[in-house]
């Protein structure tokens, strides 16, 4: 049994690849720009030209298994991108598999990069030792990624773990995917600077941060948001207790319909700390029944940005050697 | 491998077993009283006797591979009924398996009475041939059940398929579970009878049914609601688009979640036919992707009462022949 994979992880800016083993070792880390501007044509030649440089790196494919990608987006069973990947225009439609066959002769192995992030986090991180766990990542806007008995699970047609868009208010704020109040409204980094910004007004008096908010609404981030949140602006608290309000109502919905042993929180967000973890765990019980909520842990995701590449390494071993 | 198994659906009526293959062919059908209001020890004790006249029946145990149940409430690993069986007082606590193992010499495996349901309906009924499912059973409350690569999912502790506590209604209609707006409250037969009383005073002027329904409120059933709308009564009709609208929002959310093939709904109020279902569908692509709608499909549950039982007796195959 071959014992390596080659992962990539396909971002908007950057193409990021690793040859690693079934433990998460990564060896050969490397870096190219994606060139997303120049459409799915530039997209696949760039991740096709990394793939080559891994192999040359590793002195051929003698002991890799496959390749294994995350992208924006979704991925079916074939290979073929087929859409949900709005910043890489030009992409979906791509049949990335046989591509990588054809040029380099390995199988191959992709699937939505929160996803797979989700799969890396089970395998080797905050998921670790947990049959059932469910992976949110907390970024402009809000992923998801299931695992299920250990193996990730995708549905059917690859598009499974669409959890940022769980509605968890009633005609609420309106978001792109045609609905309103999805959890992605209220919990992104999007959704955090949007709400500052709503709730400022009524903070004047009371909070330095909110005139600040009112002065200059452009320069308001989900960051400087939780810097005040540590120094107990009450502008910022309010926030941060109507997102993690607003996020254990979709958290609660996940926890009734999986009753997972883990709910691992991720994403640029979760750069906060664990603030979130407290608050959201504090509301989460009153948003499922208690038995279920007790039976499972809310804990911050601990890969950070490699697990994207993990995941679509550890994709490699699962898929292509048949052990999910 | 023994070839047959006894399986047992627990309501709070009536105790119902069976002798069944791994076709779900069965025999012996045997239906004794459960005597719920005499407490736990006496539903264990008509369990165990049940199980004994099936034995008798059968001639013996040689060819039994073990005992299935499904059972309100929640059952664990060991087979300890952990709660959610209101209908069924004293009855938490029981250890089901020691108690069939101790008389009958055989393995158990229990579970969720609507969980179990829907691994028949995936076996041999509405869900056949696919391999990611949720079930719906529409009764006085809504249970859930979910099969995930043709296996019953059911979480770490035996919880997950709480979907009739997904909320779609903010600050909606109270529910005994403690939240507000759970689709429990929107589309069980309980929520129709509630929500035509609600919408009959609009109705008078329009609808014969309506002054019914003000004149004699106690008289109200789903099944007479739906009967209404066969006749295209103004109000019920109402109350059909009001009862789907919000059951759409509830699929939605368990098709962005988990992308299954095929969505099947069952319970008393599936008697009712297919304007459930032409309705409902009418809805969920308003309230998901729409890629992922397309690709599922929703159906009526074809077993009907019987799929309790069938459920118990496939749960024996699965777990104690380990085919999942």
């Amino acid at each position: 049994m071959k014992s390596f994979s080659i992962g990539i992880d396909l971002g908007g800016t950057n193409l990021k690849g690793a040859v690693m083993d079934k433990d998460g070792k990564t060896r050969h880390i490397t870096r190219i720009p994606t060139e997303a501007q120049k459409g799915g044509a530039t997209v696949l030649a760039n991740l096709l030209r990394l793939v080559e440089m891994l192999i040359e790196k590793e002195g051929g494919t003698d002991m890799i298994a496959g390749v294994g990608f995350g992208t924006p987006g979704f991925v079916d069973r074939d290979g073929m991108i087929l859409g949900g990947a709005e910043n890489l225009p030009g992409w979906k439609g791509t049949r990335v598999y046989d591509a990588i066959r054809e040029r380099c002769g390995l199988a191959a192995a992709g699937a939505n990069d929160v996803t797979i992030a989700a799969l890396a986090e089970s395998r080797f991180g905050a998921g670790r030792g947990v049959e059932n766990m469910v992976c949110l990542a907390l970024g402009t806007g809000i992923g998801g990624g299931i695992v299920i008995n250990g193996c990730l699970y995708e549905g059917t047609h690859g598009m499974a773990g669409e959890l940022g868009h769980i509605v968890v208010q009633t005609g609420g704020a309106p978001c792109p995917c045609g609905m309103r109040g999805c959890v992605e409204q209220y919990a992104s980094a999007t959704a955090i600077v949007r709400i500052a910004k709503e709730l400022a007004p009524n903070y004047v008096e009371s909070s330095k941060f909110a005139k600040e908010v009112i002065l200059h609404p452009d320069r308001v981030t989900a960051k400087i948001v939780y810097d005040q949140v540590k120094k107990s602006d009450p502008l910022a608290l309010q926030v941060n207790e109507t997102v993690c309000e607003k996020l254990a109502i979709g958290i609660g919905i996940i926890l009734n319909s999986l009753s997972p042993d883990r709910i691992v929180l991720g994403g640029g967000v979760m750069m906060a700390g664990h603030v979130i973890i407290d608050t959201v765990t504090k509301y989460v019980s009153q948003n499922c029944w208690p038995q279920i909520a007790q039976r499972c842990q809310i804990v911050a995701a601990e890969l950070g940005e490699d697990a994207g590449l993990l995941g679509a390494g550890a994709l490699v071993f699962d898929r292509i050697h048949g052990a999910c």
